[in-house]
């Protein structure tokens, strides 16, 4: 077994029984949310291990094709838990925290974690490129629905929801293509980028044990996915905050820590490359994938999904979307360029602390 | 006469007659519409094809500023046309559209052309960086009215038009200074952005045939103009579309289907450099040269147009040019790159169909 | 003497007297306005050059921080008496047209002078991004305070005032960190930029000197300042502007005026590095150091300062750093990019112009 514990964050599993524990108890919602929450961090880490290990036993176009499309199960599977509950809010809240985590925490933790060891980082311009490009294409598919909303409110929810699933569309296809391009077409660009489980320094586990062990952990994010999701209301209320901060600061953190660890690790072998591709990737995956499967199923539980998300939240991905566009068209980094990501990121905190519901 | 009919889309020139004959009988403003449009297709085409004759008899200099000035002289015929009919919202519409259509779509699938056949696409970055420089002038020229609009609406009407003439004089100016800069002081950065009638694999055609097809080319646009302008409004109405809509994408399509033939057709010759300049440079006509012709031409109609555009308006256009900005950037395109212009520019089609009148 | 007195600009020292004059006579505020402006920008140059010839007498890292804190001392003691009158907005206004002024219209002279003279200019890609990538900080820490105010108005002026003290924190932090990365981590990157006292071509002053002359000239300065801050009001009255536009505009001139020429004739000498340094690094001073301070001052004053600048400051100066960073990007001007910059401030001083108190 010591091939699926790996990870000093691996301890935090223990908090699985205790979620469920305070959860039969009735405990405090906080105590529910934080040891749900510490539980599901160990678990997307696993189940971005036993991704890799599955797609050892593939090919390499259906392995690269399963490494993107679960890199953010956890995110997706949390999100699914809201979105049965109804918490629309919560739901986009936690994408747009999933995304400002990934291009302003990740990535600013990664460069200044890196940028303290070496002078200066270099990563793929072409690639890099080609990500900011894609950031500021899913920006506009925030930016759009909202500001039809604001210009146009009078035409009623009906409109907006189809508005919404076609916009979602167009997103889904740019996602399909992407992977084309960076899979197939242009695979080359990214030939650095992936990071299999021999990096990981261990045997590959065997197919079945991936399967297993992918099923397992899918099932107990589930699960913790439901406590968090549950708790998620009693603990604003309870902490004085709102639930937009709670979704878009607090859940995002929670769904990130995986990618972020990984990130931060990768930056400080000098591997910028890679902790770009994770921190870009890992949300893009959020805004072109899993949104727009969101809103598809959203229509199965009968409670269609818009995606008009709030004037904050769509300026703070556009903002952020800008900041990470120009801090990596040069194809460099220094530890400077990730205080400054982390810089907006809490002005950013700041503003979402004080909002009101 | 095989040397002026040269493209397959001349055999619209057959919907000349029929157009005429529409209006005649005050048949279904639909078929004027469709009519109209379709025989403005060829004519503009044939326009470019004329001024670029005609240049080969000039001095280069003045060679240049013809082809600059008489780029879109199809869009412009168009907009004078509804300009004189008090369509304002029209001739905005018209703009806006003849700009998104320029670099999303024209340059968008240029690069899918392209991209097809060539991994990837150089073209120069200097001159791409003007345009995109130049591009974002443009979109603050819009913005600005349309932000005094929003957050000054009490000043009053004659206080806006003043305005906008100001800007308009400082686009105008703008636009001279880019000549200059473009065909005299950096002429050489744009040395392999001609394209002239030798291009066209053709002997130059003499100087007086050249004026004289300009003059029945340019008489026989102006007429199906007033055809296709008057033709807006009750086939806007019949189709359920809204004039902005009809204004941003239909009548955009047509002013632009010479650019987009053109432009496809370089791209898939490996001439990235001349299908992005015919993209760029047909917007920057537009915002540069057009809108204040068009603010200047107002007065001389007696109802000034002003430079307030729709705030979704003013987003798209603003939205577009940041993207295509990341996206030449690098001097570099891809079959991607030009998805995504396209796949912005779907998305903003979406939102103008859904917006009310 | 005459080695203080080294500028033509000197001259202007003779309103010093002419100010004090026509206060204590009580003349007409509009002479008193021109009088002690004309003082300042004498004044604004000597303090300047003060600092430099102290800086020779203390270690580089000192020196350069003197250096970069006291570069703006001017804007700040302007400001400051601004503050103390509790005429806020007027505050605000001289931060945003000396970001505008600074970015706009002293770093597009330069490149037009430039430009004039050299084809092309080139200055260092890396400390350009690095600036840029700051500015665009710096207009987020604008952005946020703004938005929250006109999505959330109804959290209350303790909130908002709360809000923009934690975020000239952060700007304040990310300051310090700036000078941490250019005047040590990355002190290489900035080589060329520093101009001492040596660039001006004269042996350096004692020490004692250099204090001697700093005290007197800020005390001059600060009297100045008086002056002209009590007189903006009515001088707007009579001129029939609003005090926003003369803060903005005028003011911001006047403070601006010894980095001015000091760009331009480093840009005539193709330094375009350290014009591009003078520019650029005054706005960032103005954003991140002067800003806050007031900000962190304005509690001492017992009336707290807010960072809520009106929609139209906010896009202004978001405009412009996305027009600055466009253009400078590549690492290379020419004029075309420096009238672009002054087209871009000519129409937002045309904006601020029409737009109401």
């Amino acid at each position: 077994m010591k091939r699926i514990f790996t990870s000093w964050l691996d301890v935090l599993l223990v908090f699985i029984p205790l979620a469920i524990a305070f959860e039969v108890a009735k405990a405090d919602p906080l105590l529910i949310f934080a040891a749900s929450a510490c539980a599901i961090i160990p678990l997307a880490g696993m189940l971005g291990r036993a991704t890799e290990h599955l797609t050892s036993h593939v090919g390499a176009g259906v392995g690269s094709l399963l490494n993107a499309s679960l890199g953010n199960a956890a995110e997706l599977i949390i999100a699914l838990a809201a979105l049965r509950e109804g918490l629309h809010d919560v739901v986009k809240a936690s994408l747009t925290g999933s995304i400002l985590g990934n291009i302003l925490l990740v990535l600013g933790a990664s460069m200044v974690a890196g940028g303290l060891k070496y002078e200066r980082q270099k990563f793929n311009q072409t690639a890099a490129g080609m990500g900011s490009s894609l950031l500021l294409l899913a920006a506009v598919g925030l930016i759009i629905p909202a500001l039809f909303h604001f210009t146009a409110a009078d035409r009623g929810v009906a409109i907006e929801r189809e508005m919404s699933l076609e916009i979602a569309i167009v997103l889904f296809v740019m996602y399909g293509l992407s992977l084309l391009f960076s899979l197939r077409t242009h695979r080359h660009l990214y030939a650095g980028e992936s990071h299999d489980a021999e990096d990981l320094g261990e045997q590959p586990w065997g197919f079945r044990m991936s399967v297993a062990v992918l099923t397992v952990v899918t099932t107990l994010i589930a699960v913790m996915s439901e406590l968090l999701v549950g708790a998620i209301e009693p603990t604003a209320h309870k902490l004085g905050l709102t639930q937009v901060f709670v979704g878009v600061i607090l859940v995002a953190l929670v769904g990130n820590a995986a990618e972020h660890s990984t990130a931060v690790l990768m930056a400080m072998k000098n591997k910028m490359d890679l902790a770009y591709g994770i921190a870009v990737g890992s949300s893009l995956q959020i805004a072109l994938l899993v949104a727009p499967v969101l809103v598809f199923a959203s229509y199965l539980f009968g409670t269609p999904l818009d995606l008009i998300f709030t004037p904050f939240e769509v300026a703070a991905v556009t903002i952020s979307v800008f900041v990470v566009g120009f801090v990596a068209i040069d194809g460099e980094s220094n530890w400077m360029e990730g205080a400054m990501l982390v810089g907006v990121y809490a002005m950013l905190a700041i503003a979402f602390y004080f909002l009101p519901a």
